[in-house]
């Protein structure tokens, strides 16, 4: 089935159009767009337009606030504590990580925590707003509960993602945003529309056993963190969920683990948790950048395993991705994201996404 | 077969025997000793005990050095460059962990980098020097090269371990502490000296391809990163390990990558990277170890989907092996372990390690 092409400005506009008919303060409406298009653009598009819907839905429903600005409410010269003041999240992300980047240039690392905020999106948008500073860029978040731990049969912990950009020569760089679970919920859900089983390490049942039934993961059941089960080293993935906890949700004072609203519950706020890092290279051995392309260069120009498999390095597949988008012009979208977010314009009254140019998949 | 049961004191005592035998500094010894009694005290007996012989080798031929102190090369209030100065990882170990403690007290987190360092034993050691002074801990360190990137068939990344530790009340305590690959080595290890295959994901063949034949994956293969296999997430697991030489090799200027001398090869200057950090929650939102203890809580008392497989949080298997320690009087050794150090003992000219305790398996 052809995709339609949607140019990034016309992708950004609708979002605005949309956002501001909900009653979004505009520099919000904009600041969503950002990263909803960078989402799109890098390839993730189950963080982009298709997510849209979710924004627009708490910020009518008055669950997310319309307008205000974050709060820093305690401060070194190298730390702060934010309250994000319940707006969306990239609103609070690039108040944060504007100033971890501040107080990295001033004393080589800054670390911001966050309280009261919301989804901010693909986290690789805040790490990376480090790279325009030559800094090293960390970000993580706590989401609602969708992994069950090892040995476990609950979902107590999100899919906690956790984002590091490092800077390299001639604009190159090193951008690694992964979910610590094994996958997304998308994937499994995927697997279930075409009838496929899923991979072994993926998903458990609501015993807690692993499963290769998507159904079983969706019903009850939850997904496996980074690794799979206990034998496979999912008890490392589990850590690392926590780890964000720690540094999001534990640190900052918002809510944690199964504490947090469940995943697309919307009535009541989401008080999420954040972390925002940068670190001035600058202050270690100089050199770093020279050293970071070569880190690259090693990785990327080793033997391949399979033929037309090549190693990449964490970002490279958001850049062939981004390679493919300016190649057409636009970004490709599945029929059916456009038609629904095209719905969703109708019942705001605003103007539709252009839908006048199309490629095959 | 019995086990040898020996008092921290007495393993402490030896390793400072041995130390003193090749020469290095009285404190050298003595800081060498209780990171690797700490090591075997908490259950991780590959980093104990069993590893003073590659120390004292690395010391005997003079490729690590004796005597004297790390060096401050950098520094502002939060950060610090340090120079190992090629002494055992351990003394630049604590070295850099009281710098960023120091740090952390003063403005809220320390980020200190060190290059010219060498095997520092178990990475929690470190991190765990941070609850004493209830901050948050984090170490990280490169190591030889034992794992094969996704898609590629040579080793080009260690084990990189990341430890974070995080203090809870009444002095229980949140410590992760894992390699970035799948499993150690020494698993693969003593599957092949039982025949047994090892499970999918934990090793490729020399052609990059996972294999569940441990003898495949000792010559020339390699462990896979946490994950294992691309489909399975190994991709994540690849991406942490590269982020762990952004944080040890690349910013500090040491060796990094394929650079690494082999593992076990000791005629050349190890010259690992390793990165410390403290943060106080204090500069954050108050009651931190309360949350923690919650979110601990909240965990070893979820609802078990095996009987008799309780769910942990980690460090807790460390406190079950310490009770075990603490309940037997002693550490329990494999024979195996003590006459093999007692055989350097003998070449060295020391007194052994007591054996008149033993204890069934």
């Amino acid at each position: 089935m052809a995709r339609y092409l949607v140019s990034r400005s016309d992708v950004h506009q609708f979002i605005e159009r949309c956002m501001k008919a909900v009653g979004a303060q505009s520099s919000h409406g904009s600041a969503l767009a950002k990263v909803l298009v960078e989402g799109d653009y890098r390839g993730h598009y189950s963080h982009g337009l298709n997510r849209l819907d979710i924004y627009l839905k708490d910020l009518e429903t008055g669950i997310c606030a319309k307008d205000g600005e974050p709060l820093i409410e305690k401060s070194t010269v190298a730390t702060a504590l934010v309250n994000g003041n319940n707006l969306i999240g990239p609103v609070v992300g690039n108040f944060c990580m504007d100033l971890a980047i501040q107080k990295a240039k001033d004393v080589g690392v800054g670390w911001v925590s966050a309280y009261g905020s919301n989804h901010y999106g693909i986290a690789g948008f805040y790490s990376m707003q480090a790279l325009k500073h030559s800094l090293i860029g960390i970000t993580c978040t706590n989401t609602s509960p969708l992994v069950v731990p090892t040995r476990g049969k609950k979902c107590t912990l999100g899919t906690n993602p956790i984002s590091v950009a490092a800077p390299a020569l001639n604009g190159d760089s090193f951008v690694l945003d992964m979910a610590t679970s094994a996958v997304a919920l998308g994937k499994i859900e995927v697997h279930q529309r075409h009838g496929k089983k899923i991979p072994v390490g993926w998903g458990c049942d609501s015993k807690g056993n692993g499963t290769t039934d998507p159904v079983e993961v969706l019903k009850g059941g939850g997904l496996l963190p980074l690794g799979g089960n206990e034998a496979a080293g999912g008890y490392k993935g589990y850590g690392l969920s926590l780890m964000v906890e720690v540094f999001g949700g534990i640190l900052s004072g918002s809510l944690y683990s199964e504490n947090i609203r469940p995943w697309k519950e919307t009535n009541r706020v989401a008080n999420l948790g954040q972390c925002f890092i940068a670190i001035n290279p600058n202050c270690f051995a100089s050199g770093f950048e020279e050293r970071m392309s070569d880190l690259l260069k090693i990785h990327r120009s080793l033997e391949q395993s399979e033929p037309g498999l090549p190693v990449l390095v964490p970002g490279d597949p958001e850049v062939l991705h981004i390679t493919e988008c300016e190649h057409h012009g636009g970004i490709p979208y599945h029929v059916n994201v456009i038609n629904f977010m095209n719905s969703v314009a109708k019942d705001l009254g605003v103007n539709l996404i252009p839908t006048n140019r199309t490629i095959d998949p």
